[in-house]
C-alpha cells in the first residue's frame, strides 16, 4: 500500500491499538466481564472504522452492482422464488446457469475434500425432532431480537431497524456534524450491542415503525428455526435443521464403527438448512433456505497433528489475526507452516483445513487479493470453540464470511451423549496399563426388587452409574440417617438395601476420550455470490458488454456452437459438433438464432461460456473441414479441424490443456468478432 | 412361462377379462360414473389376484429380506434418522455407502438426461407459499384419511388399519375358509375404495385401536403437506413442497425466455420433497422426506413428435397396457416404435422418455426382467393426464412404482396462469395470417375516472379483458337497464360510461398456445431401494458371504487397496496406489486392518467395491513391482504392474474397458482368496 495512504490510516491504527491494549490490560487485571465486553465493542467499532477507510482509500476494482444485477436477472442466473406470485423475500430459485454453476462448485468440492481426503459422506434428515436441537443449544440460543408494529403487527429485526433509522438521520441535512460523528460511532458499535443497549436506542431516538409510523413493541426474542410437527397427531415437534452439522454428530457412533473404530476421520455433508430470518435482505447473503457444505473432522483432543500438513505448510495465506485486529494492524502474508509453528493457528489440523479451503476457493475463481482469513477475537468466539478462522471474501457489501473453520473441541458430542445417555467416545489405548480405584454399592437386589417392583431396574442402573463421590455421599447418608433419596429421583433407599460399598483396584488398558471436532463449514450461496461479484467483468472496449470470467472448471456451460448462417448446409456440422461434445459429457449451448456473430459472442460471453465454436462459410469448403475456436477472456480465435474440437475442449475443461497450448498448436484466426 | 403354470393362471385370466369386458360395456353404454367405479375396483382386485398368483407360481430369485437388512445396517448404507434419540419412523439417514451410491445414481442421471438432452437445470425453493399449492390443487386434494384413537389420540391411516385388521383375521385359525375367501377379496379391493366404503368396513368389523383397544373416531381427512409459516409475523403461510415440479411451472416464463421463446424444451430439477405420512412403513418405500428427480418437457400440444425418437424406436420394452390389464393378459415385449405407431403409447415424446428411462434404469443395474412399464387405466389416471406409464421394479414388496411418466397436458400451466393472471403461454406462428373479430367497449375514461377514483384503472383493465360474449352481454344490459354490475366485482357501470362497442377485424400472425407437459418423475429413494434388492447377492459357495453386485458406474467406492501385511515395507506401495487412484478422482477404500485376506475380500465385496488391489510379498520382490487386481463378481484376479493399476481402474470405471479385456491382457493369478 502506498505511503500517502498509510499516513492517513496511521491515526486510526493508533486508535485501534490504544483500545486493544486497554482490553488486554483489563483482562490481565481480571476486570469484570461486563466491563471488558463494553470495551471490546468499542474496539470493534474502531476496527471497522479502520477497515472502511482502508477500502475507501485503496478501493478494489470498480464494480457496478446494478449492472451485475441486470445480467443476473436477464440471463436467469437466479431470481426471487415464486416471482409470478409476487415473490418471497429471502428465497431464491437458481435458474439453469446458477444451478449448473452451483453443481460444478459442489462437484469440485466433493473431489477436493471428500475424495482427496477419503471422507465419509452422509446425507441426513432435514426434519429434526426437538430434543436434538435442545441438546445442541439451538432451541435456547439460536435467536434474534425483533420489534413489532403495535398496530399492523409487522416485524422488524431490532438491529436492522436501528441501523436504518440512524443511517437516515446521518444523511439528513438537518443533522449537525457533531451529531453525525456521534451517530457514526453508534452505528459501528451496533453489531455487538446487547438487547438492553439496543432497546435503549429505540427509546432514545423515539423510533417508530418505518412503514406506518406506528409505535413499536418492546424487543422480543425470536427463534430463527422453522417449527414443524411430524406425523398427524402433532405429538412429535421439531424444526427444519438450522445447520447440517448435527446430523453428523448424532451419527457419530455409526461413523466411528464404519471407520473401524479409529481416529481421526472426517465426515462431510452437503444439503439444505433453514433460518427463518426476521427481515432478510442483502440478496443471496441472507436467505431463509440455503445450501451448506460441512465437514466434521473428529480427532484425538491431545493430538491434533495432521499427516498431510507438510504438503501445505509452504502455502502463503493472508491471515488477519485477533492480535492484529487488536493492534490496528493489517492482514499479514504468512505461510500456514509458520502460522502453526508460531502458535498463531491453534493446531496442524485446523491449519491444514484453512490451507485446503484457500486452495479450493482460488481454484473455483475467488481472487487471492479478495480473500482473507480472519480470526475470531476471544469475545466473538462461540463458547465451545478454542480457535476459529473465517474465510472472508471481499464484495460490494464489504468483507463477507463465506467459510467458517473452527475447532469446536468436544462440545457437540458431549451435549448429545449427555442428552441421550449414549456413549459418544473412543477408546484410546493407554501408553501403559493403569490402576484405577472403583467404588460400587453392594446391593440387596431381592429387597430392591420387592420395594421398587417395575422400577427396580432403573434404581439398580442409577446406583451402578454413581461416581465415586456420589457413592461415598450415599454411604455416609445411609450410615447417618438410615435412608437416603437419590438426587434427581424419588427413590428412597435404606441401609438394608445397600449394606456396604465395595472398593476395588482395577487394571485398565484403555481410556475413553471424547474426540475434538474441527469444522470447516461452507455457506455455498455466499461463496456463489462472492464468486459472481469477483468475476464480473466489463469489456475494456465496450462497457455494455459484461460477462462473468469464471474458470472453466466451474463455468455452467463449457462450450457454445454458433453456425454463422441458418442455411441447411450448416446443420450437419452443428449436429456433429454438438453430438461429439455432448458425448464427452460437456455441457453445450447451441445458438442458432439470427443476429450478428458479434452479438452472439456477447451472449455466449455473458453466461460465462469459456469456449465458442463457430461454423462459417470456410467450414463448408475447407478440407478437412475446419471451424474457429474462440476463448472468452482473450477473445482470441484459432482455426481447427472439426474432428479436433471435442477432444481439445474436453482437455481444456479438465485443465489438462491450457489455452496457450491451443494458440501454439493451431493457426490464429482474426475475423468475425465484428458484425458480419 | 411354462405350460403347467399357464394352466393354473388361465381361470384367473378369464375372471379378469370378464370383468374388463363388463367395464368396457358399461362405459360404452354410458353407465353412471359411480357404478363404473365400483366395477373397476373389482377389476383391480381380480388383476391383483392374478398378479399374486403369477409371482407365487413363477417366483423371482429367492431373496432374504432380513439378510439384506442386516448388511445394510451393519455397513451403514442407511439407518433410521436420529437413532440415538430413539429414531423417527419414515425418516432415514444415508451413511457413506448409501450417500455415495445415491450421488453416483444422480450424477449418471444428470449425464443421461440433462447433458444428453440439453435440459435446463433449476433448483427452486422448498418453502412454498400457500397460493402456489392452492392453485396446483395440492391443498384440496393431497390428503389421506385417518382415524384416531378416541382416548390416546394416536392416528392410523384408515386403509392401513383396515388392512392390518383383516389380514390378522385371515390368518386366524378360527376364521372359516369361506370367510377367508371373502376377506381376501375385500383386501384386494381396498386400494380403490372411497372413504364411505372404508368407514363402513371399520364399523362392520367393529375395529378398535390396535395398540390400546380403544374406540376409534370417524375417518377424517388429513392433508399430507407439512405446514410452515415464513417470516416472524406468521402472516405468510406455506408448506414444504410435496413435489419438485411446481418450482419449474412457476418459472416457466423465465425458462421459456432462456430458451429464446422456442418450444420444445425441458427443465430438470433434483431435490427434496416432503409428505407428512400418517403412519409410514415399508422402509425406504414410504418416507416423509425424499429426493425426487423430475423433468418437465414443454411441447406444442398439437405436435408431440420427438426429433430423436428414431434413435430409440427399436428398443424393446416390457409394456403392461391398460388393455392387457383389463383382459387378464401379461406384460408384452414390444419395441417402443411399434407401441407408438400402434397408438398404445400416446405420442413420440412420451415414448421417447419411456425408452430413455428404461435405458437409465438398466444402466445403473435394474434387471430387465424385474422392470415393466404399467399404463394407468383410465380410472386411475389423474384427471389432467392423457396418458401415464409407471416404470415399476419388482421387489420383495411386489411391483413398486419407481418412475412415473405422464402426459400432463396443459393442466399445470393453466392453473398457475389463472391464479396469477400471468400469461404462461407461447406464441405459435400461424401457417397463414388470420382475420379475427374483436369487440371492445368504447369508454368515457373521464367519467370512469371521476366515478371510481383510485379503482378506475382496475375497472378499465377488467373492461379491456372482456371476451366478445361478455362485451355483448354488457352492451345488451346497458341498453336494457341503463346500468350493469360487472360479474365478480362491485363496479356498477352506466350507459354513459360505455356509450357503445367498437367492432373490428384484425389480422393476426400468431396464436397463443399453452404448452403440453410430459413429465418423467423419479422417486430416487425407491429406485435406490429396488436397486439394492435386485443386486443383493449371496455367494453360491458360502451363504454367509453376501454383497451388492452394483455396476461399477454407480458403485459407491470403486476400488480397495489391501496390503497383505502391516510390515512397514508395504506402506510405500499402499500410499503410492491410493494417491495414484485418488488423483484419477476414484473413490478408494484402504483396508489395512489385520484379518485374513479372505475376510477382507468379503468386507470389500459387502460394500460392493468392484475392484480390489492386493499388495502381497511378491510385490516387494517383483520388478517392475506388481500387485493383484481382483474383480468382485467373478472373484478372478490378474497380476499387474503397480503403475498400470490407476489407469486400468479408471478406464474400467468409465466403461472404456471391460473386465474381460483385463483378463486377456494380464496373467491370471489364483491364490489369496483363501485365508493365508
Amino acid at each position: 500500500m502506498d505511503e500517502a495512504i498509510e499516513k492517513q490510516l496511521s491515526p486510526l491504527r493508533v486508535r485501534v491499538k490504544e483500545q486493544g491494549d486497554k482490553v488486554r490490560e483489563m483482562k490481565a487485571a481480571g476486570a469484570p466481564d461486563i466491563d471488558i465486553k463494553k470495551e471490546v465493542l468499542d474496539l470493534k467499532a474502531r476496527r471497522k472504522e479502520l477497515e472502511e477507510l482502508t477500502l475507501k482509500l485503496d478501493p478494489p476494482d470498480t464494480f457496478d452492482r446494478s449492472k451485475m444485477a441486470d445480467l443476473v436477472k436477464r440471463r436467469f442466473f437466479y431470481d426471487n422464488s415464486f416471482a409470478i406470485y409476487g415473490g418471497i423475500t429471502g428465497q431464491y430459485d437458481l435458474g439453469p446457469l446458477g444451478c449448473d454453476l452451483t453443481r460444478n462448485m459442489l462437484e469440485e468440492w466433493h473431489k477436493h475434500f471428500v475424495l482427496q481426503e477419503h471422507m465419509l459422506s452422509v446425507s441426513c434428515s432435514i426434519l429434526t425432532p426437538e430434543p436434538v436441537l435442545k441438546a445442541s443449544g439451538h432451541m435456547d440460543k439460536f435467536a434474534d431480537y425483533m420489534v413489532k408494529d403495535t398496530l399492523s403487527g409487522e416485524c422488524y429485526r431490532l438491529d436492522h431497524l436501528i441501523k436504518l433509522h440512524l443511517e437516515k438521520k446521518v444523511s439528513d441535512k438537518k443533522t449537525s456534524a457533531a451529531e453525525k460523528a456521534e451517530l457514526g460511532l453508534v452505528l459501528n458499535r451496533l453489531d455487538g450491542m446487547d438487547v438492553g443497549e439496543l432497546g435503549a436506542l429505540v427509546k432514545k431516538h423515539d423510533m417508530k415503525s418505518p412503514s406506518t409510523g406506528n409505535p413499536l413493541t418492546e424487543p422480543v426474542e425470536f427463534n430463527l428455526m422453522f417449527p414443524i410437527t411430524i406425523g398427524p397427531s402433532g405429538a412429535i415437534r421439531g424444526f427444519l435443521r438450522p445447520e447440517t452439522a448435527q446430523g453428523i454428530f448424532v451419527n457419530f457412533k455409526r461413523l466411528l464403527e464404519f471407520n473401524q473404530n479409529r481416529l481421526p476421520f472426517a465426515a462431510a455433508q452437503v444439503g439444505n438448512a433453514y433460518r427463518n430470518e426476521i427481515s432478510p435482505r442483502s440478496g443471496l447473503l441472507r436467505v431463509r433456505e440455503f445450501t451448506m457444505a460441512e465437514i466434521e473432522h473428529f480427532c484425538d483432543p491431545d493430538d491434533k497433528s495432521h499427516p498431510k500438513f507438510d504438503s501445505v505448510s509452504n502455502l502463503e495465506m493472508r491471515l488477519y489475526s485477533a492480535e492484529a485486529q487488536m493492534a490496528g494492524e493489517s492482514v499479514r502474508n504468512i505461510t500456514i507452516g509458520e502460522a502453526v509453528r508460531g502458535g498463531l493457528v491453534a493446531n496442524e489440523t485446523l491449519g491444514y483445513y484453512m490451507a485446503r479451503i484457500q486452495q479450493y476457493l482460488l481454484k473455483i475463481g475467488i481472487k487471492e487479493k479478495k480473500l482473507r482469513f480472519r480470526q475470531h477475537m476471544a469475545n466473538e468466539m462461540a463458547h465451545y470453540a478454542c480457535d476459529c478462522w473465517d474465510a472472508e471474501c471481499l464484495t460490494s457489501y464489504g468483507w463477507i464470511e463465506c467459510v467458517g473453520c473452527a475447532d469446536r473441541s468436544a462440545y457437540d458430542l458431549t451435549c448429545h451423549a449427555k442428552a441421550t445417555g449414549v456413549k459418544l467416545s473412543v477408546e484410546r489405548p493407554l501408553p501403559e496399563p493403569k490402576d484405577v480405584e472403583t467404588v460400587t454399592p453392594v446391593l440387596d437386589n431381592k429387597l430392591i426388587g420387592k420395594t421398587f417392583l417395575k422400577q427396580s431396574k432403573e434404581v439398580q442402573e442409577a446406583l451402578a452409574a454413581l461416581s465415586i463421590e456420589d457413592a461415598e455421599t450415599l454411604d455416609k447418608n445411609l450410615t447417618a440417617d438410615g435412608k437416603y433419596t437419590l438426587p434427581g429421583t424419588s427413590f428412597e433407599l435404606t441401609r438394608s438395601m445397600i449394606p456396604s460399598l465395595k472398593r476395588e483396584i482395577k487394571k485398565v488398558h484403555v481410556e475413553e476420550i471424547v474426540p475434538s471436532v474441527i469444522e470447516p463449514s461452507f455457506g455455498i450461496g455466499r461463496v456463489f455470490y462472492a464468486l459472481l461479484e469477483q468475476t464480473f467483468t466489463v469489456r475494456e472496449d465496450d462497457d455494455k458488454r459484461t460477462y462473468f470470467a469464471l474458470p472453466t472448471i466451474v463455468a455452467p456451460v463449457k462450450v457454445s456452437v454458433l453456425p454463422l448462417s441458418s442455411k441447411p448446409e450448416f446443420e450437419p456440422f452443428t449436429k456433429q459438433l454438438a453430438s461429439a461434445l455432448t458425448k464427452c459429457n460437456l455441457s453445450v449451448k447451441i445458438d442458432d438464432s439470427t443476429g450478428s456473430i458479434g452479438r452472439r459472442y456477447a451472449r455466449t460471453d455473458e453466461v460465462s461460456i469459456p469456449f465458442a465454436v463457430t461454423i462459417d462459410f470456410d467450414t463448408l469448403s475447407s478440407s478437412p473441414h475446419t471451424v474457429t475456436l474462440r476463448e472468452r477472456d482473450s477473445t482470441l480465435q484459432v482455426r481447427i479441424p472439426v474432428s479436433e474440437v471435442a477432444p481439445t475442449v474436453q482437455r481444456l475443461a479438465a485443465s489438462e490443456l491450457q489455452w496457450s497450448d491451443v494458440l501454439a498448436r493451431w493457426p490464429r484466426f482474426a475475423q468475425q468478432e465484428a458484425t458480419k
